[in-house]
């Protein structure tokens, strides 16, 4: 049996015609896009045409407003290091208590370690920012607002165009984490006041180890990477021509799928969560439903451990995930439903189910099938044999 | 006609059985390896795999030595900032005038805005080390020494191994970038007391965008880039599965082929060399020719611009290099011959050939053939007509 891969906000499966489009750029477009002569002009090309499609996907209004980076992480760290260095005597980061740890353990070691001041703004029963706390902070001292456009656990969307416009009003500069909203919403930068924002292709069917940092014509800016006048001196090292090429490929295709994928995909995630509500008693949907992404499903059952559902649906052949993959392996429970004060019956029992434009009907169908008889084995009381979990993904 | 690639030290072209190994890491493997389940584990095994691979390749004495990143820029920067984050006391980095900007553009910003304070060591005419100015150096605030294996315009080979019992003996970090060195000559990092070294996939036929910085067991560290706690905490963000794969199977390529391939290619390379300055009258091989990388030449021709060389050098299908690929495009000649105090008539007239495993018999003879008659019209006086240049190949 096809194994049902619901976990998409971990990572997605790269796109067959992505790999096809990588291809050529290990073998024969091999050059070095920095090199003067036709080897390296080809790859150099291949560079220019995937920071245009990127561009179109974001709706940036220049292309050189895209600066390629290894990922989500090194764009998140690039954008607030940046800021605190060129907004000369603004020592203040805002940002969410449901960030990701690319944001908040930057931001953690940033105040212990270099005395920033790290303003952490906390969000309801529903992942909803507290905007009013949010502007109550905002001040002449902030440097950076960095609040992220979808949270990778729960979905839920922020307001971050809005955002943006109330953080202009204090001279700060603001960036978003859209790591997990590019590809799966129409995001149009034009139109806002976003300074700068990250995105990383793995997450649209692109390739691991590349993603992208927007950063709008005219922000000040300072490199993380240092070395080579790679990317207009705002990121060094040789292109990662291959990752590029394949993240530019991932946009095209996103660009062409979004606004058919995404409502398909948000009437499967809903089949799915009404089917688990409907078969199963004690549930919970954790985030706010109404905005939040088409592709996101957090739900929790009573009396159940997250990490021994997701081990038991694994045995299943069906992939989802208990926390974020960064911090499972970890027994902690996830810090965005603290965050969200999410009752502990729920806490504990939470998992996310994340589909992508490969999620058919036949996958949704499997997993209605099969969590009833899983969710009440996990809810018997243990017989006096322990169960033999396998090793290493059941935590104490 | 194949075109005549001799520009490895710019990077190299990937091995297709790289890209074998790589291509189920796309769409088959294609899990999060910190996602417990099954999906997450096989991608998880593939990453071990490759990391003992590198672990064998630099001779480390454990595989959690070997930390993955983007390449070779992102290890340098890592290693200095490391070492000047944890070495308490210490405010002094040393490193060579002929650096890569990966080391030098860096230093040259933490002096600048840290206060960092940066001792840069002289080389002589043939690109070799002052060790005695070194030694004086050295002093109970230098916080790392970075100095490279070999060099990337001229292959000339520091003794780093001595270089870092030396530093030791002040209580210092030894850092190396071996970028150029790591699968062109035997590494053994057991035998040394070299606590970092820098490598990239793209320069050994791996693919680019992905490195490793090794760092040796109980050396205090602190990682550049924060979030996850992917690579034991050290280099937070998804691993780049394909890439680590890839430069895994680049690093076991390597392995097998290191001592049989430098022979051949140094005597290729000296049959290009030899065969240049028998044929072409005002040559100057730049760099000790003792202690050089076996792929590298970099020799210079009296009365020509490289640039002119390189570019009708690429008309006739020839791919080598002036300068670095990161600095090329720009109209300065090149910091490290300029550091070797190398005569201005051949200081703007250095061409650099990089040979590979790749390279044959019959790439050596193409350039043999065509380069008197090249050379020989660019010393001819202009004629009154302006010379058809190549657009944007040819700078003031
Ligand atoms: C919201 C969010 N931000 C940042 C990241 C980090 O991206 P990457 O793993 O590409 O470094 C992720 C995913 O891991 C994410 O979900
Ligand atoms: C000696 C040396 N160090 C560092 C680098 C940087 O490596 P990368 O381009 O993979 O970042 C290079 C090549 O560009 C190099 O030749």
């Amino acid at each position: 049996m096809q194994p049902v891969y619901l976990d998409n906000n971990a990572t997605s499966r790269t796109d067959p015609a992505v790999v096809e489009a990588m291809l050529p750029c290990f073998t024969e477009c091999f050059g070095n896009p920095s090199s003067g002569y036709a080897f390296g002009s080809a790859a150099a090309a291949a560079v220019r045409s995937a920071r245009k499609r990127v561009q179109a996907l974001v709706g940036a209004a220049h292309d050189h407003e895209i600066v390629f980076t290894s990922g989500g992480t090194e764009s998140d760290n690039t954008a607030i290091l940046s800021a605190l260095n060129v907004m000369a005597g603004r020592d203040e980061v805002v940002v969410s208590a449901v960030e990701h740890p690319a944001v908040l353990t930057l931001c953690r070691h940033l105040e212990s370690d270099r005395g920033v001041k790290v303003r952490i703004i906390p969000v309801d029963g529903r992942g909803r920012l507290d905007v009013d706390a949010f502007q109550a902070v905002l001040s002449a001292r902030t440097a950076i607002v960095s609040l992220m456009w979808a949270n990778n656990e729960t979905g839920v969307i922020f307001p971050v165009a809005e955002l943006a416009e109330m953080t202009r009003t204090v001279g700060a500069l603001f960036h978003t984490d859209a790591v997990q909203a590019v590809g799966r919403l129409p995001v149009d930068l034009k139109e806002t006041g976003i300074d700068m924002l990250s995105l990383s292709a793995h997450k649209l069917h692109g390739p691991k180890g590349v993603g992208a940092l927007y950063v709008r014509r005219g922000t000040p800016f300072a490199p993380s990477i240092l070395g080579g006048r790679q990317e207009r001196a705002r990121r060094a090292g040789t292109e990662n021509v291959p990752g590029i090429v394949g993240l530019g490929k991932a946009a095209e295709c996103a660009m062409d799928t979004v606004s058919a994928e995404g409502p398909r995909i948000a009437r499967l995630r809903d089949r799915l969560e009404q089917g688990l509500q409907q078969r199963i008693d004690g549930t919970h949907v954790n985030g706010d439903t109404t905005a939040r992404l088409p592709n996101t499903c957090n739900i929790a059952f009573e009396g159940v451990e997250s990490d021994a559902l997701v081990a038991l649906l694994d045995r299943a052949g069906i992939a989802c995930s208990s926390g974020s993959a960064c911090t499972s392996g970890s027994t902690e429970p996830s810090h965005v439903l603290k965050a969200m004060a999410v009752p502990p019956q729920f806490l504990r029992g939470a998992v996310r189910f994340s589909l992508s434009r490969d999620t058919g009907e036949a996958d949704i169908a499997r997993v209605l099938a099969v969590m009833p008889e899983i969710v009440g084995r996990l809810r018997k009381p243990m017989p006096s044999q322990p169960f033999n979990q396998p090793s290493g993904l059941v935590h104490a």
